[in-house]
């Protein structure tokens, strides 16, 4: 996918090693009364690990501090399992399957559920600010863009939007802003998270905020498109849900075709910014562009 | 309540007027679809804003940073009102009344009212990190301690305790562990935050980490003697619930007239431990001690 030579399947492996061991460590299965075990449940054993992902590649790419990567790699996976933990309940998307198992509240009831993602989002906040082994100035910094993306102006804020949007006719611009919050505001914070890791400077920041931005939109573009295209078996969701329920999307919006082309737009866009950022090792950031345009799940 | 000559209503005034002000500003109206409303119904008019007073009180004895302490004030309220939130949700307590108003489930919808509690506990850390006035080394230390004393190993996990213990029969010991971590953590760290913004050093923050335990401990024990007391309008939220929903309460455990001389006992700690200090400021810390045992709601 990337450039000749480069082993970007070995990259990616090493990282995912990594990740799953630091959420396997930080994620304590002796959390009171069985909160513990919903955590892990939610957290371990499943996902893509994209947004860990982009936060190790960007590091990679301004050379950054490993021990403060890993940590933001591990806290922004856990806002994103908190969020699919409290979006699944019955009060929200009332959703039974996730990665193919049956999601938090069907395993362990509504209340375990609500728990487990508040102190997820919590446990998020305390890997970024260990005692010692990251400078306090980055662990700040960290902390700040985390709360920002998933916050109300973030990822909180997009998924009002779209509680507030079923069955509303949305403009593109609408639902370009929405999913820009809902699931955009975390990937590209991931990203510049990463680069918040080392000291890139102006210029190539921006430019990887540009690719965050780009790469997270594409993201739901796609998303859209498979929940059309693939079976809940593939997903390790419910296939079909979006149009079922009435929610706008990018399909819905564009038609098919042109939601495909529209990601593979922003896929260029994506590789774009990198070449514009000076950067150069920007292999497994392009890498990943590629991945999320280009997954079958 | 207070040595000669101290004026703790005014102390106490002149901080409310700064918290409210503080959480106003904070907690922005225009966040998307409604949230922002709801965040703010969540927030705002109401409350005894006792921990913001344990934040400012402890920075005032330790001559702390005014600008972190404000925030690690507002901070902590938010975390306190995203527990109430989503502790009154049908899945959880299914209470309709709080402070004499209707949840916010009740009013804005479930699925609101969870977005609302997440997003307020992502402010409370956004809070914590400005991008400048408050030094990077202080800003992750009250990260820390917030993330610390809401989620598993805090307020949450004892959350999940009270959750398994309904219609058990604990110990005394149980029921004190249970109650350190669901509502003592986050007050025993809003006196420690409070202190984090000076540098009084090791003895003295001991000893308002013991004052802390203490008023934490107290709070709860009063709570309980005051469900069975009081009635509804006074409290402002459903009077007898514990009881009705059989879960173990101090009062249940130890009878009415024992539990009052608990906390009467665990106030005296809280004074002795002021004493111990070494601190000079300590009177505004004094006079809550004494509030939190002798309110009536």
């Amino acid at each position: 996918m990337a450039g000749s030579g480069y082993d970007f399947d070995g990259w990616m492996r090493a990282q995912l090693a990594q990740v799953e061991q630091g959420l396997s460590r930080w994620v304590r299965r002796d959390a009171p009364a069985g909160l513990g075990e919903a955590m892990r449940y939610a957290v371990l054993d499943g996902g893509k690990r994209l947004r860990p992902l982009l936060v190790l590649a960007a590091c990679d790419a301004v050379g950054g501090h490993p021990e403060a990567a890993l940590r933001a790699a591990c806290a922004v996976e856990l806002i994103h399992a908190y969020s699919l933990v409290h979006d699944d309940m019955p009060c929200m998307d009332n959703d039974v399957l996730r990665r193919g198992k049956p999601t938090v509240h069907v395993r362990f009831g509504q209340a375990q559920a609500l728990l487990a993602g508040d102190a997820l989002q919590a446990l998020a906040f305390e890997l970024l600010t260990p005692e010692d082994g990251v400078p306090a100035a980055m662990q700040a910094r960290l902390c700040r863009l985390l709360a920002q993306a998933a916050g109300a102006d973030g990822m909180a804020g997009g998924q009002a939007i779209d509680l507030a949007s079923v069955g509303l006719q949305l403009t593109q611009e609408q639902l370009r802003r929405m999913h820009c919050l809902k699931t955009g505001a975390l990937l590209r914070a991931s990203v510049v998270m990463g680069a918040a890791c080392g000291q890139a400077g102006g210029v190539a920041d921006q430019a990887l905020a540009q690719y965050g931005a780009a790469v997270g939109l594409a993201f739901q573009v796609v998303d859209d498109v498979l929940d059309v295209t693939q079976d809940s078996a593939t997903l390790g969701k419910t296939a079909g849900k979006d149009a079922a329920s009435d929610k706008p999307t990018y399909v819905s919006l564009m038609g098919l075709a042109p939601a495909k082309a529209y990601a593979e737009a922003l896929r260029a866009e994506a590789h774009a910014a990198l070449a514009a950022s000076g950067l150069r090792e920007t292999r497994a950031l392009s890498a990943l562009a590629d991945m999320v345009v280009r997954r079958s799940h």
